[in-house]
């Protein structure tokens, strides 16, 4: 018979090997698979996602935590069963049937959802919006009927943010960038053009050099072609990126590898003993999005680095970059400029949007807002935050799948993500000379700054513990607000 | 409570997700997967395995099938019923520590085979092939203690087939192919040439056309590149193929993609009833090395095919296809020359190279050769067969990965499966213009007529009744040595 600690050790070998195929089925799926397979596939993935979560609410498990926990534990051990034990809660404290039935509804609601935004139809996603926004509310009382929902689900996401947190971060932001962004549409500067047609052949190349120049061994992450970028985390030696070309425009491109590498790099760089167990890869949605909006935004889209991939630039596509400089491509890769869609917004007006769906779901999930109203409260906050008027919902309330996949309390962690790179760079800049690294493009002592503090805890440690161990102190949003500040009142020459 | 049936419904589907899974995750790690991944891999796919291994030899499975006997059954409920127990009885009968012990045999063995090949050291892997066939014989004997060893495995592979079908098989195409091989080396003739630089871009092209044009829908099944060809079976509405391209030899992987569209075909057409159950999917390796060959020799390597694929493959060639004509174009397909490697032999002499593996493996199943000795056997049998030395023991007795498998009694599938094929065609024959067929690329009839007698049945139906369905009549060798016989003759103008 083997001992509570063997049975645990294989329960989570299992939930690897299920969650291994999940992701490879899922990351087939987005790049290379036939468009109409997808029958089979959602049986499969029903299949394998029903055998995962049966593993998770074995009416057994508390028992062999508890038996496990009568013995020693090492750190590792011990926080493996935590993690379970939480894990256990939250699958366990909501009925199957229930659990069934909103997976079956989110389902449906992301194919109506998709109809929806095409042809700019609010009321025919309304009721499915409606019964999701009733069902996570619902939900968030099984796990502490206490809280606020809207608590419930910030806490999901990132462990221990609430939303009092939230609002104190918003506001400071709020505070700084919307007139950061007034005074930068004031400016009503022209922004500079590069030439529109950039061969993906080239492009191709290029994701490869920037991958290998960031330090990625492509022995153990490659690069896939999908229609929105993402990340797939296979296991700490098998990472995957995807990213989408466009013809016209190669800097998309280059940013979503540059962001994805920086999800990747946080993955491959695991600790080995955590490899297969409940606490390999990253720690939280924020903390992955630090990373990501860390590399991309901070390290990508800074002069230095841009400086320094300039003659591989030259070299892949000598007539489009003709007469084009460092400082050139700087500024085409740092515009900002207010728009409507969040996934195409610059690095400073993107918060903003961000903020607008974090005022608009706490309302929903705390019943402040009825979803029917919905579309004018987006649109009036769209006028209040980035000063623009949504001409339909298309391109308003309807352009996010989150809330039809029924995650609320997702969006905050992009923003605060952002939040926590800045003050990583902060960090790091007082012991590295950031801009001649990444002149040289000699990421191994950032990797391995990044490494030490962060990457190679996995879950092992709190979200607090991790920003902790970055910052050697707490988080302050105003390291955020500062590097912002700094870096487009230099780009735009705004007056302080 | 489900019912029994219900319950073997539900089983089926978990055994197809796990399958699915399986094939995914094999298709990923040929095709896009990084090369340094395959711990992880490894560790999955062990798992998962585990799990459907599991699932198959429950000990409560046999008094399910008992019960679900006891009511009426339709005729598919029934075959479930027996290939669902066929594979219990598989299963079961290998202790599982043994079965445990022999994947990490095998595992082991492909490693050191694949070093062994490389460096021409067949000493290094002798001692693991003498692992594998003494495990082979053993396990031979807990299926059926009273029969050759040789003949379990046939049966594995191609059920009803034994040692007295193949010898009788192999004999009349001896008598007839090796001395019409010995009349074409006799002709010295001298083999046409084409252009040695055919860029891959194009042959990808091409691969979409001729996919296309054997009537295969590409939302249904995509193509993938990886060092060995080969066809992935997710299930009837998603199939994948992939090809490897030679850039000094478009035909290498035209004929490939031909191939491996066969095996599509098969998959694709499969009755809709059988999706999810045990019963999807081709009979046996037998009848779908039969499809592929169908259409990579019979079709694909044929006259009338090639002159109506000709105008496409001038127009994405026109400087290597300049005053090559389709006649030409047939001859540089169907060169007959015996040589070393089975993989790369020609239709004619692909079957002697079969019948050396034949003669081989039946002896060392049976006990009548040891491994030791096997490497002087191959090249004396090289001899007989093919009137060649064989220089070293990696172009030789180490060419082939099978034997490192522990795959025994699969061979002759291939050989089996281009007479199927000869056959087919010449039924098909009597009702379908087949050469007006293929020149037009009009596969429809074609199409129509495998998947009424053979494809839409799966496993549903025995070997030998489909290939019954298809013959209307008794399989007989003689239609493919005739096809041979006349189809080289012409071409290399020998006498009668």
């Amino acid at each position: 018979m083997p001992t509570a600690l063997e049975q645990i050790s294989a329960l989570q070998h299992k939930l690897y090997a299920l969650q291994y195929a999940l992701n490879c089925i899922e990351l087939d799926s987005s790049t290379v698979a036939p468009k109409k397979g997808y029958t089979g596939r959602g049986q499969a993935l029903e299949e394998l996602s029903r055998s995962h979560h049966a593993l998770l609410t074995d009416s057994g498990l508390l028992a062999l935590f508890a038996e496990a926990r009568t013995g020693t534990l090492t750190q590792q051990q011990a926080a493996e069963l935590d993690e379970l034990e939480r894990q256990y809660n939250e699958t366990s404290r909501i009925p199957a049937d229930e659990y069934a039935a909103f997976s079956r509804l989110t389902s449906e609601a992301v194919t109506v959802w998709e109809q929806a935004k095409a042809t700019n139809d609010f009321a025919l996603f309304c009721p499915y919006l409606e019964k999701i926004v009733d069902t996570r509310r619902r939900f968030a009382a099984y796990f502490d009927p206490q809280k606020p929902a809207y608590d419930v689900w910030l806490n999901q996401f990132e462990k221990g943010l609430t939303t009092q947190r939230c609002n104190a971060f918003f506001d400071q932001l709020k505070e700084t960038i919307t007139p950061l962004v007034a005074q930068i549409v004031a400016k009503n500067a022209t922004p500079p053009t590069l030439a529109t047609q950039w061969p993906v052949a080239e492009q191709r190349q290029l994701s490869a050099y920037l991958m290998n120049r960031l330090g990625i061994d492509s022995g153990h992450c490659m690069i896939g072609e999908s229609e929105h970028p993402f990340t797939a985390e296979f296991y700490k030696g098998d990472v995957r990126i995807t990213t989408h070309y466009h013809e016209a425009d190669f800097l998309s491109s280059m940013f979503s590898v540059i962001h994805e590498s920086g999800h990747a790099l946080y993955e491959l760089h695991t600790g080995d003993t955590l490899q297969y167990t409940c606490l390999a890869g990253g720690a939280t949605m924020g903390l992955h999005e630090s990373q990501s909006r860390l590399f991309e935004n901070c390290f990508g889209r800074s002069l230095p680095f841009l400086q320094g991939i300039l003659p591989e630039i030259q070299r892949l596509f000598p007539s489009q970059m003709e007469g084009v400089s460092a400082e050139d491509l700087y500024r085409a890769a740092n515009v900002c400029q207010p728009s409507l869609i969040r996934t195409e917004a610059d690095e400073v007006t993107y918060c903003l949007h961000i903020m607008v769906r974090y005022q608009l779901e706490k309302q929903l999930m705390n019943g402040e807002l009825a979803v029917r109203d919905l579309p004018a409260a987006w649109n009036a906050q769209m006028q209040e935050y980035l000063g623009i008027s949504v001409p339909n919902d298309s391109v308003g309330v309807l352009q996010d799948i989150h809330w039809a996949g029924g995650d609320f309390g997702y969006f905050p962690s992009y923003a605060l993500g952002s939040a926590y790179a800045a003050q990583m760079v902060a960090k790091m800049g007082e012991t590295l000379d950031l801009d001649a690294l990444l002149l040289q493009g000699d990421f191994a002592p950032i990797r391995e700054w990044l490494s030490e503090r962060i990457w190679k805890y996995g879950k092992m440690l709190a979200p607090d513990a991790l920003l902790h161990n970055a910052f050697e102190g707490e988080f302050d949003p105003k390291f955020y607000t500062d590097y912002l500040t700094k870096k487009y009142s230099e780009l735009y020459d705004l007056k302080a």
